[in-house]
């Protein structure tokens, strides 16, 4: 428990592009309790791109460096690397980060692939690993594999099941569900039709589900996924409650095409498993358009809600 | 040319199933000129499952055995594939099939995977081959591959050039669409990433395309599938004009998941390639509800409806 331990961190991202307008025009129409949050940035960022009522707290990082919309440096990629660092040296309850350019973060010698994997980098112990789930309102996906081939879909039952769990801690640590309930997609289409269209579903998911179970876990046995998110899909269109807490998909675009589909821009990209539960917009930095007042703040406004549900 | 060559020959599948059912409360719901239609079933089947307006051709298919709603039975098979064998006779412009039951087939000694397999055996000839096609109003999905495991998603170049050709033959013939507009999936997750995340797309779909272009086709360089379905998804949802006349996916749930959550069961699964386009509803027999006038046609409307447009 410390001062930050219930507080949302907001992290503005690289100092060139949309992140602090985004962020502030996202708390300006959200309008929620200031005391919630806790703002990472640094004065001179945030005066570039709009005015950020004055209630909000703001812990300053560092920037000496000119704020040049559009361009792509080195300073901006540090200045985006020491935010992460200093959101996990606080410990809030959840960050959410607005996009940082790998380019720049790369130019600076921060070689990580994402925000992600600076996350993991800081926070992972206690065999701790970060899983990515996506999330529209209650309409949820965790994806058991992200950004691989699909001939090089791979899983275990092991694996399945530290996944599984690491959900369960976060639905009942970070979202207060105490049972929450999980649909499993099947890999293969008619989720394998018994074996006759692949095995995966006999000899790693069903095995998979009864040790889930053992454990105590609601999770259905693997289902055909062209089927299963059909209710998902309109029920979130239909403003109704999700038929269940999380869909669990074998591989990106399994869980990413309905998702999609269903709330567009509005899917906000979360990371889990992770003492800190973080959440991001679903695009990028949009150099082209920093510093002009075009940027539109719907995913930024989303991730921020992704984190009172 | 032929008395039948601009029809729509309709089977009511197998006599204890709930195919005569939805034909007939089909038919009556639509109410189109009877004289588009011809009926390949049986007086005593139609008798069994309500009425059908004397208006309607109906060719008889020998049935002495008795109507036995929800009884699996090898005389019921053969009705269903006798049935199948005298349109493809007859040489219909399309025909739509109600639900057959793969068993009461294989009782009968009729050792086909479906219908589709029935008519490809009848009608395959000049190279014809049979593609699966989903279709909700103008929403269209073909897939490259059909029933098989993810890990056995194969596909070459040829192969896709083949199926793309077939696709084109289909809306320029079937559909008088001149020079229809395809869109294509990546199979990897954000189509690749430039080989970064599998290689497929630079080896064989994207030198697919560029061939198929050589041959006059408009169709797009593969695309990352969770974000290229969103606005067919949205326009359908919203009742309007599909971006594309065709999405091409390149295995099974890729495409299906998305057409499903648009338009669940009214999804109607065709069967082009042939010189008989066949349509035919999502859904099977429903035996446990046969004979009680519970079914419902909402599908069979559709894949009714799928021939018109």
């Amino acid at each position: 428990m410390n001062k930050y331990s219930e507080k949302i961190a907001i992290l503005t991202g690289d100092p060139n592009g949309i992140g602090a307008e985004i962020t502030i025009k996202a708390l300006n129409l959200l309008n929620l309790p200031p005391k919630n949050f806790v703002i990472i940035s640094n004065r001179k960022i945030l005066n570039t791109y709009g005015i950020l009522n004055d209630k909000y707290e703001v812990i300053e990082v560092d920037y000496s460096h000119k704020v040049d919309p559009g361009v792509v440096s080195a300073e901006a990629g540090d200045f985006a690397f020491r935010a992460l660092e200093k959101a996990c040296e606080i410990r809030p309850k959840f960050i959410v980060t607005a996009p940082t350019s790998k380019e720049a973060m790369h130019l600076a010698g921060h070689q990580y692939n994402g925000q992600t994997e600076v996350l993991e980098h800081f926070l992972a112990h206690n065999g701790q690993k970060a899983e990515m789930l996506f999330a529209a309102r209650d309409f949820r996906v965790l994806l058991l594999t992200r950004h691989c081939a699909v001939k090089e879909i791979n899983f275990t039952k092991e694996m399945i099941i530290e996944k599984v769990e690491r959900l369960r801690w976060y639905f009942q640590n970070k979202l207060m569900v105490k049972r929450p309930s999980f649909a499993l997609c099947g890999l293969n289409p008619h989720a394998g039709e018994n074996g006759i269209i692949g095995k995966e579903e006999e000899e790693i998911l069903i095995p998979a589900v009864e040790s889930l179970r053992k454990r105590g876990i609601n999770i259905t046995n693997p289902m055909p996924a062209d089927a299963l998110f059909i209710k998902g899909v309109r029920n979130y269109l239909d403003g109704e409650k999700s038929p269940y807490d999380c869909y669990i998909a074998c591989y990106h675009d399994q869980g990413l095409i309905p998702i999609k589909a269903a709330a567009s821009e509005k899917t906000v990209n979360m990371t889990i498993g992770l003492d800190i539960v973080r959440t991001s917009p679903s695009h990028g930095t949009a150099f082209d358009i920093a510093g002009k007042n075009l940027a539109n703040p719907d995913s930024m406004i989303e991730a921020i809600k992704a984190c009172l549900y």
